[in-house]
Order: structure tokens, then C-alpha cells, then sequence
């Protein structure tokens, strides 16, 4: 018997193809609405977008998933967070129950909402809708060694790959677990060779000694791992190793995958974002399956925005997580497509073009 | 038999008081729910704000009710539009039969739609959902005279004030006339004392010798009437009776209805903009009851809201009027009121807080 290594060949298989035809079909639509040219700004960019997604001039979206990675991180030894750690498993609880943001989001938003545990350091409770592919009780303390280990990381993305559900039209990521904007944080000035106080920012609500902790502990983690990830073949998904979660990990193969299948995705916040733009350094093409749903305030996420190339739809000073940001976003995505395939044109209304 | 004069009297009469308890019951409210302090950011004060204006802290929002004013506009008689004047008209049409922007988005809302003709070229077609308030085919072109009569600005701040029903919860007003980019334009210059070149903008398109009339003709607004609007005891009626036109005095007039009836408003683009400036350079108290949709590609809207103290909910290149931006940005409020109404608190959700 022939025991396989655990692989990672997927992630680098390529994205699906946008159909360009469909999206200039879409755009031609549009010039006959009845409408001055453009005049409905970034939602046209938004029905385009979809048109070249779904290979069809009239887009739909109807069913949407959302999925909530939760896991906790070794760091928080390092006090980076304004919370306790059972937090984050007690959120799983909320998110389950549907008292959180996300739950109460998806639920008016008809959406369908998973809970994924990678890893927390108390258990969560055994709830409906709680898919359980918990790895470890919580990454180790990245300032100290790696995250965690190779197969981990290898079974941490292909967890958020198997999360994505067959027959939906957007996929929502979120993710839950306490010091992670200090985990995301270190990933971003690893990857975009950013300095600590250019990336960590005050996340859920630290004070000025919180912050300078969470600047010297992204510092270490750079001189731990900064040399390593720059020599790896893949620094995405050597970052993703040394520096972690468990949850930025799956979101970032949940965004490959839905790119793999041709699925359309609305990232959230800072620490979603971050693991968009390891999905995009490990796999590029995927970058085309990805809209923004908005600029936290998190000081650091507009830069990873701009590096991205991504204009975030809504600026609301968020700064929740849990996919909240993006579900938000989504009226605007059916009020987009809505209006592209029910608006009148011209010629059906009798209304006179431009002189 | 004594005929008495229409009278303005009512445009000063005081705005309903914002109920501050109710504001500060909705703040504390928000400390307990499952979320770090302040994390869901605009939403957060949008919800104390409808708090402040329904004298609850669990506001609700049901009934919207959407009044589009069309009416056209003396100065297209010097070439400031891309489209011709019997658009205006041809789009009561649209925004009844259910092809416009505006209706998709009221239809999507599930919000009563209502079109006010205020006075069109040529004359709409009679569809139900229309009211007829027509005070004159347009005004007269304020490059050589008042674009109304006292008695025409009058009628038309009545008939704004008369299209606001009872009973409702959110007031959204847009607008449709041709030209009126460039009416928009001159009463922001009058008002703010801003030169042509800072508050003309493309509107639905012109071309550079087209953004060059719209300059003069704003120029030639101003050296006409700019002394007499300086002069006059209420600047804003004053330009407004000067200016025009007929659908901006009576959204203005709708807006200050809505002030003084307790009624919130949810402002739309450039021309419903300046709407509310002169509502508000009319009776102060009405900013109160005033929230902005979203900025528009107009460049001068940022000036004027930045004028008005306003924090547009949305950024999204639009510029259609209609009350469109605004319309795309109710189920941002409704969010915010879901989330404020329905998450757990700490408590009942057994989740820690703060260390």
C-alpha cells in the first residue's frame, strides 16, 4: 500500500478563463439603457465583471455562500490582542446561534452560512452548521518558530478549497480568531516588503502599548522568517507556513479554488484581503475572480488594496472581520445586476438619445 | 371675499427636535452587542441617528416613499445639455412605465414611487403614479431673467412639502431635468461663493466647448442675480426663485417638510445636493433630518457635502439622478438597523469581553 503525500499541485492549476465575449456583449447592453453613458459608474464595472464570470450577458446572483474560517494564534502569547483567546471559539458559538454580524448579514441576505474550526485553543461548541477541521489547538507563536508545519499548511488550504460549495455565484469569506490582524499584519510586510509600522494597526481596539507590541512582534517575525520567505520558491505559501493561521490559509484556498471553478468571490476586510493576495502571489490568474467589498480602517488595508489593483465598494470604517464587510457589499451587486437586466433601453422606452 | 396671498411663512417654522435620550439608549445598546467597540463604524451612527429621529433605540425601517420632481430649464436654450429638452418628459414616462434606474431600485426597495411633473417642455404622458403639479413649461432662462416668478418658487416649495406622505420612515427625493446639472452648478456658486470653474461639472456628458458654455452661462447667472441674492433676507429663496429650478425648490421644500414632520431623508446626487444646501441655508435645523446617499462624479457634490458636514455612505462614480445614489444606499441603513436590532450582546451570548 502506497501511502500519498498530502500535495499542494492544485493550487497552481490554472483559473478559469473570463469570457471576454460575454462581458463586451454586457457592455453593449449597456450603452442602450436608459441612462447617459457610464452614468452608473462602478455598478456597470460590476455587471461586466459578472457577465465575464458567468460566460452570459444577462447575469444572476442568486445563491450566495458565505463561510466563516475560525482558528486562534500561537502570537497571542505575545498579548497583541485586546481580547481573550476563548473568544474566538466563543464566537463560533455566536456565529452558529445567529447572534453575531455575519450571522444576522447572511441571513437577510438568503445566503447560506458554514462555520469552519481550524484549530481553536478551547472548543468550540457542537453546533449545526459548524464543519469541523480543526488542525491544531491553535498555530505556534510565529516570533518563536514556524506556524506551523508543512502538512499543516497543506491541509489548512485544502480545507478552505473543499469549503466552497458546488452551484453558487459568489463566494463570501470570513474569518474569526484573535490576534490575527498581527498575524496578517506580518504577512503583508513579508510579502509586499512593507515595515511593521506601515501594516499593523490597532485592529480590534489595542492601546498605544498594544501597538508598539504588535510592531515589535511582526518585526521578529520578519527576522525570524523574512529570509526564508524570500528564498521559497512560492513566498506566498512559505508566509502562509512560518507565519500562519490556520484560517488565513483556508481562505486563501477557498479563493483559489472558487477561481479554479469559475466562481466569483467579495473579499472582506484586512486580514481577508491578506490572504487574497497570497491566493493571487500563489496562483496570479486568481486575481480575476476577486472583487473588494471594502476598505476597513485598518490602516494598512488600502495599501494592500492599491497592490492588489482592487477599488474597494464601500468605505464605512469597518473594522469587524467575519466576512461582514463583504456581506454588506452584496445589495449593491444585485442592485447592479438588477438594474442591468431590468433597466428599459432607449428604443423600448421612447426616450431620445443624445443630440 | 379676501384672496390671501400665497405665503412662505411655513419654510421657517421650526424642525422637529432629534430625541437625544433615545440617541444616547442606542449608543449603550451598541457597547454590549457581540462586536469590539465602534467595529461596525458609519453603521453605528446611523442607527443612533435613526434612534435620534424615531425617539427609539430599536428604530425600525419600513416604509420608504421615493418622489422624483421633474421639471425643465430655461438656460437648455443655451446649448448646457448633451440630450434634448424632451427627455425631461420622455423620463416621467420611463420612471412610471418601470424602465428607469430609479424604479428597478424603488421596485427592489419595495418603496412607493411617486413622479411630481413640475413643468415640462412638452407634456408627459398621463400614467398613474403621476402627479401634477406643472407650474410652467420650465422656467425662463436665468442667463436673462428670474428663472420663476415669487409666486411660481411658492407653488413649488408647496408642492414638494404636499408630495411628502405620512406615515413613512425614510423620504428619498430625486430629480429629473434636463439641464440642471448646470442650475445645480450656479446656485452652489451663489450660495457657497464659489467661481464657475469649481461647481460646473460634466453632468450627463458635454464635451469640453460644452463644459466652457456651462462656465459662462454660470458666470452670467451670477453677475445677473448675485447682487440681489446677496441682498435678499433669505439668499437661498432668493436664488432659487432666480436660478431654479422648479423640481431643486421642490425637493428643497420636501426636504424641509420632512424636518419639520420628523421624517428622515436619505439626500441623492449633485442637484438634490443643492436642494438640501438651500433647505438647510433656509431653516438650519433641517440638517438634522438630512443623510447623503453617496458622492457622485460631479466634482463639486465632495464640496458641498464637505459644506453641509455630510459623510456620503457611498462612492461609486454615479451620476443619474433620479434619486438613484440614494435609493442604492437604503439597504445600507436597513443593515445597520438589522444588525443594531438583532445581534447578541456579550451576555446573553457568553462571549468574553475586554481583558
Amino acid at each position: 500500500m502506497i501511502i500519498q503525500q498530502p500535495s499542494l499541485d492544485w493550487v497552481f492549476k490554472p483559473a478559469w478563463p473570463l469570457d471576454r465575449h460575454a462581458e463586451t456583449a454586457a457592455a453593449q447592453h449597456q450603452q442602450q439603457l436608459t441612462k447617459p453613458i457610464g452614468a452608473l459608474g462602478e455598478l456597470e464595472v460590476i455587471a461586466q465583471r459578472f457577465a465575464a464570470w458567468q460566460g452570459r450577458a444577462d447575469p444572476r446572483l442568486e445563491q450566495i455562500a458565505v463561510r466563516v474560517f475560525a482558528a486562534d494564534h500561537g502570537v497571542c502569547a505575545k498579548a497583541v490582542s485586546a481580547y481573550p483567546q476563548e473568544v474566538t471559539a466563543q464566537m463560533i458559538g455566536n456565529f452558529l446561534r445567529g447572534g453575531a454580524a455575519i450571522s444576522v448579514l447572511a441571513r437577510q441576505l438568503g445566503a447560506d452560512l458554514q462555520v469552519c474550526n481550524m484549530g481553536t485553543v478551547t472548543p468550540p461548541p457542537d453546533l449545526p452548521g459548524l464543519k469541523n477541521c480543526a488542525i491544531a489547538p491553535g498555530t505556534r507563536d510565529f516570533t518563536e518558530q514556524a506556524a506551523m508545519a508543512h502538512a499543516e499548511l497543506v491541509r489548512a488550504l485544502r480545507a478552505g478549497a473543499d469549503a466552497v460549495p458546488e452551484g453558487i455565484q459568489l463566494f463570501v469569506g470570513g474569518e474569526m480568531g484573535i490576534g490575527n490582524t498581527t498575524t496578517a499584519a506580518a504577512l503583508v510586510s513579508a510579502l509586499l516588503d512593507l515595515p511593521p509600522d506601515m501594516t499593523v494597526g490597532p485592529g480590534t481596539g489595542v492601546d498605544a502599548a498594544g501597538l508598539v507590541r504588535k510592531r515589535r512582534v511582526v518585526e521578529s517575525a520578519l527576522a525570524l522568517h523574512g529570509e526564508a520567505i524570500s528564498a521559497a520558491e512560492s513566498p506566498a505559501l512559505k508566509a502562509l507556513e512560518t507565519i500562519g493561521g490556520f484560517e488565513i490559509a483556508a481562505l486563501a484556498g477557498a479563493y483559489i479554488r472558487c477561481g479554479q471553478r469559475g466562481i466569483g468571490v467579495l473579499v472582506d476586510g484586512y486580514i481577508s484581503t491578506a490572504a487574497a493576495l497570497c491566493a493571487v502571489r500563489i496562483n496570479p490568474q486568481v486575481r480575476d475572480w476577486l472583487m473588494f467589498g471594502h476598505v476597513s480602517s485598518e490602516p494598512a488595508h488600502r495599501l494592500v488594496l492599491k497592490h492588489l489593483g482592487a477599488l474597494p465598494l464601500l468605505d464605512l470604517r469597518l473594522r469587524l472581520g467575519e466576512g461582514s464587510g463583504a456581506a454588506l457589499a452584496v445589495p449593491l451587486l444585485r442592485a447592479a445586476l438588477d438594474l442591468h437586466n431590468n433597466m428599459a433601453s432607449f428604443a423600448t422606452a421612447g426616450v431620445a438619445g443624445r443630440e
